[in-house]
């Protein structure tokens, strides 16, 4: 399934016009302008990814994920089906959002302040990386299915375009920094590089992470090599 | 009231033998080892201040608070008594711990994922520094206390002996960064400098900084100037 042809985001306008505008003014662009992309940091609260056969056992047979919201990466959205999440001792998380289109593996990404109302711990992953991991059991409107494994903090990571990498000097699975300004000014150290021409410029913070540096519109971020 | 007499924090036990170790074995000391104290770093969860009224306010005539558990800085404590936060939308925080002694002002801080949870907006601010705050509504045993001001998240910020200030090169008031080690490392840039010949070298973050930098035993850290 692809994302319809849409508006470039207002990012992307707002970058094109300040490159125009050094360009015109002749003057000297900072990093930031220069870049090939504007810089997307957004938040990842929390969600699941399924194959399509878990959304068949949790939603009924033939039944397919309906993307409610398309996200910033082409082809990726937000599904109208929502889960609940049963945790180790029998607390929940209720309305978990299954992100589409469906993956060929089982995932659920929680920030720490979730695994921790939930009463379990889970260690901080780069996704798909999932290999003795806890499990959980979801829970959908048309029956159980139980996650041997999966469940994750998904680490800090950045999608780049093959440019954004050579712009940034990183290579795919290496770390960059980001600094967010702010009265909460801080450095994420490790902030994994995954790199594929399919990809648009956008690091992904967690809930947590967003709420430690007070990440809000108008704060300032650069990406560091 | 003062704290009793107790034994040395483990960890400056630990300091002062790795001090002894590196002379006895005539090493160079690494920098974290000739700090003249050791640095610790804690997680300050959501708690409040009050004045002796609001206690008694709260709690009945006469009622002090009773200290339940001494903290680092020598005559702070987490109080047996609790309250309950009732927010703007009328949510609540059950439990809320007091931290004592009693000071001249009633304060409550907060996580961002607390107010989000109540459902306002808080500001990022040093304590004591509670102007134009946001208020709520505190429910104890016996009454309420409604605070026209006073919620705030605390910045983050390291209590200095003067021999650590002089140690770290920073005056009472300047900013240090905060690097934290492990897997979601991350360095906080704006981390203020409280200098008192009462404090013991301590670093507080709230609940949010410590899920998002993973802040765990055995997570390295480092206080820069």
């Amino acid at each position: 399934m692809q994302s319809p042809a849409v508006m470039p985001h207002r990012e992307e306008i707002a970058h094109a016009v300040r490159r125009l505008l050094y360009q015109k003014l002749d003057r000297p662009m900072p990093r930031t302008v220069k870049a090939p992309h504007p810089l997307l940091v957004n938040i990842s609260a929390r969600h699941c990814h399924l194959t399509p056969k878990a959304v068949e056992t949790l939603f009924g047979a033939g039944r397919q994920l309906t993307p409610k919201k398309w996200l910033y990466q082409d082809g990726q959205y937000a599904a109208e089906e929502c889960i609940t999440l049963i945790g180790p001792r029998s607390r929940v998380i209720s309305n978990l959002r299954i992100l589409g289109p469906c993956r060929d593996f089982n995932q659920v990404e929680l920030a720490f302040t979730d695994s921790i109302s939930l009463g379990f711990e889970i260690p901080v992953r780069n996704s798909g990386d999932i290999k003795g991991t806890p499990g959980c059991m979801l829970m959908g409107p048309a029956g159980f299915l139980e996650l041997p494994e999966g469940v994750i903090r998904a680490a800090p990571h950045a999608h780049l375009h093959p440019d954004d990498a050579a712009f940034y000097g990183v290579k795919s699975g290496a770390y960059l920094r980001l600094r967010v300004g702010g009265p909460c000014s801080m450095t994420f150290d490790r902030v994994l590089a995954r790199v594929s021409k399919d990809f648009k410029l956008e690091v992904h913070i967690d809930t947590d992470e967003a709420n430690a540096c007070g990440l809000a519109p108008g704060v300032q971020c650069e990406l560091l090599a």
